[in-house]
């Protein structure tokens, strides 16, 4: 992060660094969405990073950046924070200063929802190791389901990981839902029947608005994956 | 996080599950002190979890965890931040509220502290494995001189990360900065040599009552990093 940094010229207050696919920079665009927040998209190429990519975020060069009034505010988790304290009158994400219980919990939460990404990204990408017929890992699948029911315990019988409020956890995780659907064909197994819970949540954050508009539907992102496995196995 | 977990039964209000030298339990000690809050220390063993630990901290099992009024915080990072929010009297670590974009850069340079550690475990331990002669890794020291300089850019000409006050960053930081001498003796590098600020910085840190008084000086943690290389290697 440095200091204020020229973006496109366009004079939005608002500019998202980021790159079409990326769920930690749909977190970003979701709680956008929720806050009501209009922005402008710098969509970034990670293979030719761009000078404003590399002035913002100097340390990581990774997305998703989110410039306001041209000051970077690097990683998704930092940003939806700062979204709540930079725009007090929108729609908070997390619980009020008031329950410091709650808002400690719900920082676990979000960091733990990362866990669903790092497990997925082994089940798919070891499975495209193997050049020619897909291997499931049963130790992969193992760790997947054993994070999901995790995850599902937290949930509950809540709505929302917010309560009946869709809140930051809920932001933190809606994009990997999304991924649900990828982490079932590659990994063989069944969200809806290994987490009901889950699944309903997942479902549930599917149909709102902030997460349909900015979150992949689930064919998509098995399709990406697909297209991005081929590459993968096609540099081996 | 459980819900409200049984503790010693001492009756503190605020009981901290740490161990003896962990860096990350270090933090929450040197927040507390920074903020002059009493607490009672309930020592845990690694290698044969209590039930308070693992009730406390299910899903990681791991130290810190924070019990206030029984109920469990984890996370080192989200302790600190807890601390400011369930005791807004105390001496805040984070920047005032009116701040967003510098609460949001101390939350990015906090998450980044912990590449030293991450790098200095390569280092060390790396070193470990060639049992007998110990082996400078020319691109972990390099990495390891790299984030220094990362974080000394950050610094820059101020007295602490938090400017004149000793805040998140410095408290997320400070423990690390005793683990410089035992970086310089496995890498083979000089911090004050590389990066004279941030050693001048480590300086200060040490100086510093609530760091004194719940870091260790850098010989014994270069001592401890020693016998834990020992156990390693016996082990193999």
């Amino acid at each position: 992060m440095a200091g204020v940094v020229k973006s496109a010229g366009t004079g939005s207050e608002l500019v998202l660094l980021d790159v079409f696919g990326s769920p930690f920079a749909q977190r970003v665009r979701v709680a956008l969405a929720e806050k009501g927040l209009a922005y402008e998209r710098a969509e970034q190429d990670l293979a030719a990073k761009s000078d404003l990519l590399r002035r913002s975020n100097p340390v990581h060069g990774k997305v998703p950046v989110l410039l306001h009034a041209g000051r970077p505010v690097c990683e998704s988790l930092a940003i939806l924070q700062y979204l709540d304290e930079a725009f007090p009158g929108t729609p908070p994400l997390l619980p009020p200063a008031s329950d410091a219980y709650a808002r400690a919990r719900a920082r676990f939460w979000a960091e733990y929802a990362d866990s669903v990404h790092l497990c997925g990204k082994r089940l798919w990408l070891k499975a495209a190791r193997d050049d020619g017929e897909e291997v499931v890992e049963p130790e992969a699948r193992a760790e997947m389901v054993a994070v999901l029911r995790v995850l599902e315990a937290e949930l509950g019988e809540k709505e929302f990981f917010g309560g009946e409020a869709f809140g930051y956890v809920d932001v933190a995780a809606a994009p990997f839902a999304a991924w649900f659907l990828t982490y079932e064909r590659h990994g063989g197994l069944s969200v809806a029947e290994e987490c009901p819970g889950l699944a309903a949540w997942a479902a549930r954050c599917a149909r709102r608005e902030s997460v349909a508009a900015n979150v992949y539907p689930p064919e998509v992102v098995y399709e990406l994956v697909q297209e991005y496995r081929q590459w993968v196995l096609a540099r081996k």
